[in-house]
């Protein structure tokens, strides 16, 4: 039941947020302290997420299997940085059938270790290679403040683990993964990313380079929403994972990694949600018309409900995802706030009038009011929804991406970007020296989010100390 | 590479297994004691077993959703006989960030608790009611003899949990899910499940009955494979699951926990294997059709290639799943054994002679040697290999199906009795104590699998004791 208003994004957008995955019914707090219960509407989204980057690994080449949830604590200290970054995290099982354990076993905050160890029993030969696995699976970080989707003890994600025979197919597979990433925020969720390296601090724990879509949420910070990381040589040398070569020589692997996670969740609802609720973008949304029919005396119902059905025959047949809303105890109003609170694209309205002129009534999520508003013959229907929804799509990508230029700035000089960061992006020259990059968190806040690619050879500044620099990255507060 | 010779079956069945799940690389053995790796073709079954389930899940009405991996102790004590049944088998979370917990996590052996936890929250009125709600995930019981696939600490499964107003729903809820089992099992698996109850001392620790749905293995021992129980009010009662009923008085609910787990990949493999290795079921198997081109010489190659990619697409066009395996360092003989090995139902091999001819030559994995090879035109091959893998899936189930009614004995007394489980069935009459229930498992390590649904109303004696009794089971020795 989701009648109440919401707090408005520009009262306390946090609020807010905290208020839509709650009453759209998305997820709940475990009672378990930082773990999630991801209630039935937000693992719909969830599994067309799941399906639609499925599609693509598979595309590119990629199959599916299971590792280990517990790793031996030993193996994580293999990869000096890897334990480092990881081990203030940790959840360690001590006891197992009631007894204690000789080695401690931690509970996976991801899996490059156990793989690792994998791999280097599977493979022998180049003939074995490449290899290309994902996992879908959940991990366990020990964070300290947690928020619902955007940062849990226990997440749910896919992990992609793959080895090669040399640096340059690992390095071409670390950005083809990150283009597939950018490839489905753009296209499935409508969430306008930038594709981009991380910086030496930013990146993840035993990776030689990481790569990062970012995306800007409404309160204009950047949400980091899928990382794809060129691992070097440094896992293969810590896990032995070796190949002999054609000419008979024994080498060390090439590997990378790379995952998305219930996280992106978040950046739905916060790119593209309103002061009424979540809007689903179509290709993921989880229901994408609902259908209220609307009647007052016993007549008008059994005209209006067979026509319902006929026409939720007809939707589903071309395989829109639709429902009908024919609860007897609630009000139209109440069900249109209520589907509006969980996003769903399109609405329908069958009332007797329709019934009489052969038309139904539409109400798209993504304009509010008369504006989204329209009456459509019965005839044709399913197609002029088809189109209908499209549109939705392409609208909301746009306006999400409006929203992010026109929140991307280029800061003249080092007192603008403090500034500009306030509320908004600074992209700008950067010197690469973690100095600087340490002295802008420092003072405003702001992280580089990114150095994004296809940048044009250029010379410039430093915002920060006014050194030569070559590349401009995107400076901005995050998640 | 998988050419070499599995110990027969009937030498030692126990090695025959554990040799195909590692040559068919289904699994491997985990660098932690006791944990499973799922190779990525053992992972491709699971995943057509998941989808094969989840359909049906969703067509009986139900939902998916994600409940957390961490139980606190104490949710496991709630119920008495459930933490009696599940604590020497857990495994225990006792640090986590460092820190010493206060109350330690259990890695959830089954969800019960915590889904019980969160119904209590969200079950208000007899509106909210049914919940049907299903997970897929891992659990973990600690167990001192595993098993790949059979019996391992780590397994994936899924588990459905439902809530309902009425002892009558919540009954033939559970009915309703070993339906679904079964159905599965059979039309899916081509694996001849018996639906039946379980006796109380085998049913699950918290429920008020359980049933399962029980497999022969070709070694004739009996291997749960799915198992739906109704839990009566006990959960509700423990965790406060409330709803007010129509007449607003409060009352509590009735529950079900059903699942079916990766387990059931050693039911496909141990019904269906033989000893040239894995033989799938057409619907379920990742790789229904496996092509290989046979050639000699440079032009020989060119003019056999460009039919395999001609068949590959047009077999692929109508949904077929199937593979061409073109390596160049194997003979087709060693690819004919691999393939064998993999359980890859159908085999088309293409070359010069079926070039000039128009001809293709299909093995059956089903029927060795020349009973399972034919040669067919290529006009209309996709047409005619849909025939033979239909054809296929019912030879299997025909066969399974003789080979355990062949092997379920009706013993005249009980020293025969004691006789025909070391290698089969007792189907007999039983009288319901558990004193019998007990000397029959300790003479012939042989356990009451189940009590089978739909048998006729009639009288006999217990064939262990000689009392009167009211309906049969069935004796097994079993996994």
């Amino acid at each position: 039941m989701s009648n109440e208003k919401l707090t408005p994004r520009n009262v306390d957008f946090s609020e807010w947020y905290n208020q839509i995955v709650q009453r759209a019914e998305m997820a709940d707090y475990a009672p378990v302290r930082g773990c999630m219960v991801v209630r039935p509407y937000g693992w719909a989204l969830w599994e067309n997420i799941q399906a639609a980057l499925d599609k693509r690994f598979k595309e590119t080449g990629h199959v599916n299997a299971a590792f280990p949830l517990f790793i031996p604590m030993s193996f994580l200290e293999k990869e000096k940085e890897h334990v480092e970054g990881f081990s203030p995290e940790l959840a360690v099982v001590t006891i197992g059938g009631g007894e204690k354990l000789e080695e401690p076993l931690v509970v996976r905050p991801t899996s490059e270790t156990i793989i690792g160890a994998m791999y280097s029993k599977w493979i022998q030969s180049y003939r074995d290679l490449p290899v290309l696995i994902n996992q879908w699976g959940n991990v366990v970080r020990w964070e300290l403040r947690t928020r619902l989707f955007l940062r849990t003890l226990e997440f749910y994600w896919q992990e992609g683990h793959t080895a090669h025979s040399t640096e340059q197919e690992a390095r071409e597979e670390t950005m083809r993964m990150l283009q597939v990433y950018t490839d489905f925020a753009v296209n499935e969720a409508a969430v306008p990313v930038i594709p981009g390296i991380k910086s030496q601090t930013e990146k993840f724990a035993g990776a030689n380079m990481s790569t990062t879509i970012e995306a800007m949420m409404q309160d204009t910070r950047a949400l980091q929403s899928g990382t794809s990381h060129f691992l070097g040589q440094n896992f293969a040398k810590a896990f032995e994972i070796k190949f002999l070569d054609e000419n008979n020589a024994l080498q060390y692997c090439w590997t990378t990694s790379w995952g998305l996670s219930t996280r992106f969740i978040g950046a739905i609802i916060m790119t593209h949600g309103d002061d009424q609720g979540l809007i689903m973008p179509p290709r993921l949304a989880p229901i994408q018309v609902v259908i209220v029919p609307i009647f007052k005396s016993e007549p008008e119902t059994a005209a209006v409900m067979e026509t319902v059905a006929r026409i939720l025959t007809e939707l589903k047949t071309t395989g829109i995802r639709v429902k009908v809303d024919d609860r007897k105890e609630v009000t139209p109003g109440f069900k249109f706030n209520d589907w509006e609170m969980r996003g769903v694209p399109l609405r329908i309205e069958i009332g007797p009038k329709d019934i009489e002129k052969g038309t139904v009534a539409l109400a798209r999520r993504d304009k509010p009011g008369r504006e989204g508003k329209s009456f459509v013959p019965q005839a044709g229907l399913s197609s002029i929804i088809g189109d209908i929804l499209t549109d939705i799509q392409k609208s909301m990508l746009a306006r999400a991406t409006a929203f992010r230029d026109s929140h991307i700035f280029e800061p003249k000089d080092y007192p603008e970007l403090t500034e500009v960061v306030q509320n908004g992006w600074a992209y700008s020259y950067w010197c690469e020296s973690e100095v600087c990059e340490a002295k802008v968190k420092e003072e405003t806040k702001a992280t580089i989010r990114c150095m994004p690619l296809g940048q044009e050879e250029s010379h410039g500044k430093c915002i920060v100390c006014g050194e030569p620099a070559r590349n401009k990255v995107y400076f901005a507060r995050a998640y």
